[in-house]
């Protein structure tokens, strides 16, 4: 690290060497960006950015960058003198927690968007960094482009959230969207969505709801103050839901969205990760394609709102380099960094104990008594019913229902009481309701 | 300031001593908050924050705090060893001024939401701060609550920003959503708006839109690296807006907000507010009562939509403590502070060099051949019409023009040159049109 005299001769200048781990879509796009835009990032930020190698698994694809900056052995870039700062963008959990241990261990500052690996050793890497007095950053973990994970532990350092619900995932938001403005089914969405590249060619981290479990972990963590294991969020994915729910949805006043929602009581945090029907006139109902959105709730800000790519390069190239230029602002001044946020221990709600909103769809004869039958399983489940549709088809019926909030233990146990009913032919869709007002 | 050793024995707890100017409605909160959440942020963060004295102008008003904190002399809190950081929430230029830059010769951070104080003599505090080395943290100053300075500054520091649209002032948009929905004339509204609370007993700073270009100067130098002056910023305000155009406005889809907008070109940045028509599927046309929104764009990161509270002592409190827990972190690792953001030198593009869209409100006789002369004004001033409608009354019409982008100033000229005209009884209203698609 060199210290260059610029223009003004009050504000020195800084350089700060870069080495990626990783040079697919974003490594690629933030190599990119590095050699083009050094001059407009030094003439704001005062920061002289210089690329120092780029590691990649294969040599032989094409590249955003110069094949001059790419390296074999990732251990090798991380130790190199001149390289002050290591950026890892190559995903998974290993080799990159060793890498990024290697990294802190060495006093280098650390850049990630692995939520991945953060989710599932988070403790152990925040420890590290805290030990060793440098950043560990991650903005473009959750969110892609929208500034969430500095908002959430900075700006918002001193509010009590409350309540975090969000669209964190971009490739199910997509997925969904299509589904609902083009009435087709989920195979022929998930097949557009994979030849547009908003999802990959195994989608089962995002269509399952892992990818987004492990951003709600993330946040519920900065959020609470407390941090929640990714085997500690109840989670369902998309690869259920039909295309009937989303046309019934469609027509009582809601879409449907894959959600994750973090709230926190005193015996804890809750965060889990499911389709839920949302009314349109809710903000995250706006959020269509592959964007992402998240609401923040605490007792002073009332509600936040952050709208923007939850995926893609160039937005998450961009909210990586506002880490590498923060991290390097840090490392610059030369002194240990205290870490942002700190973690407390304790318990973490099961879902089972949460308050719910149903959206439940049954099959039923279409007899006289049906519903005083179903009225009744609910009644004793102590789960009131907000309201009501039927469709008749000779002798069937679909009945549709809205609960009202009750706890999700009662919900279960009213679905099961109600798939032994003589009436009910099928409880054929059982999803949650967010946001809805009765 | 003491260190002191916290539960964990491996990260000490620090004390940071706050000395608050002004106790009114954000202070008095501030000072509230700082008692009593003084555990829970100590937890968090690891801060542990002290209050040491308020600074008010009359020590008989009611206050949100014990008056044993209540100090008369600002000068002598700031100086008072114990006071490791300062918080200035008095408003107006002088002396807050004066204490800002003693605070910051001192060495001290200081924290402010004075956006009067930054957009006059920001250059000035900023250049003091750095050379002193001390955090000068100001995210409560725009958007109230809303995190926007800081993902503005750091998030987004690897961003071009290109241009940054908002509804920044909270009194406007409430006047403005009550005469749209109960189609209240402005009077009215304004009556309304001060009964509850939202618009002060004297008004001109936000109806005239000086507190929004002031919000707007800023956002303007964080997003392009370019300071602007609050008098180089073109300000309309809303005094003059009547409800016949809203209610014209709602029939053809749009809303009228008052908005803030900064862009940059080549020829450098220009920034300017005033009332505009927004379509209704646009996201800041949701932005209802004395919310504030700010949508943001750049190459990269495509668009990025903040919502949220923009004003209210709780709110605009919130962002304040989280500066000053930044604040305080920074301090606390003892060494010089480099500047976020370096403001560049350079021209200031006019406003009438701007390509804008207006709406026009012709009062006009209702006779063959006035369209045709009206079209052929803006024909000579190279504005092309995209849509018209005329509603006739007898020998008289209104018509109602929206046009395509083109110069301001090319604009003014076929309004000044419709004036002449003899079947234009009068231009009645003109009214610029943001985010519209033809």
């Amino acid at each position: 690290m060199a210290k260059v005299t610029f223009g003004l001769p009050s504000i020195p200048t800084m350089e700060i060497g870069v080495g990626i781990l990783g040079g697919g879509t974003v490594g690629g796009e933030l190599a990119k960006r590095l050699l083009e835009d050094r001059d407009a990032i030094l003439a704001k930020s005062g920061i002289d950015l210089r690329l120092r190698g780029v590691a990649v698994r294969r040599r032989d694809k094409p590249r955003l960058f110069p094949s001059r900056y790419i390296v074999d052995q990732p251990h090798a870039l991380i130790t190199l003198a001149e390289v002050d700062l290591v950026v890892e963008l190559m995903g998974g959990v290993d080799p990159a927690r060793q890498l990024v241990l290697q990294a802190l261990d060495l006093g280098k500052p650390v850049i990630t968007a692995n939520k991945e690996l953060l989710s599932l050793h988070g403790p152990q890497l925040f420890a590290r960094a805290a030990q060793k007095g440098v950043s560990l950053l991650f903005e473009a973990a959750v969110g892609g482009g929208i500034p969430l994970i500095r908002p959430l532990s900075e700006s918002l350092a001193g509010e009590k959230i409350e309540r975090v619900t969000g669209i964190v995932n971009g490739t199910t938001n997509f997925i969904l969207s299509a589904m609902d403005s083009d009435g087709s089914a989920y195979p022929q969405a998930l097949k557009e969505a994979q030849q547009l590249g908003y999802a990959e060619a195994d989608p089962t981290a995002d269509v399952s709801g892992r990818d987004a479990a492990a951003k709600a972990a993330i946040l519920a963590g900065l959020a609470f103050g407390r941090w929640v294991d990714i085997n500690q969020v109840h989670r369902e994915g998309i690869t259920n839901l039909s295309t009937v729910d989303l046309r019934f949805a469609r027509q009582l006043g809601y879409c449907i969205k894959l959600l994750a929602v973090a709230d926190v009581s005193p015996q804890g945090p809750a965060v889990r990760v499911h389709p839920a029907l949302v009314p349109d006139g809710h903000p995250l109902a706006l959020i269509r394609g592959a964007n992402n959105g998240v609401f923040l709730e605490g007792p002073s800000i009332g509600e936040l709102l952050f709208l923007g790519p939850g995926a893609g390069g160039r937005p998450t190239a961009t909210a990586v380099l506002g880490d590498v230029i923060l991290a390097s602002r840090e490392f610059l001044a030369g002194t240990k960094v205290a870490p942002r946020v700190r973690f407390a221990n304790g318990a973490v709600r099961d879902f089972a104990e949460v308050e719910t909103q149903w959206y439940l769809r049954l099959e039923t004869k279409d007899a006289p008594g049906v519903l005083a039958q179903i009225a009744a399983v609910f009644g004793h489940h102590g789960v009131s019913i907000m309201s009501v549709w039927q469709e008749g088809r000779g002798n069937d019926a679909t009945l549709l229902l809205i609960t009202h909030h009750a706890r999700e233990e009662s919900h279960r146990a009213a679905a099961r009481d109600l798939d032994e009913l003589a009436v009910v032919k099928q409880v054929a869709a059982t999803i949650r309701v967010i946001g809805a007002t009765s």
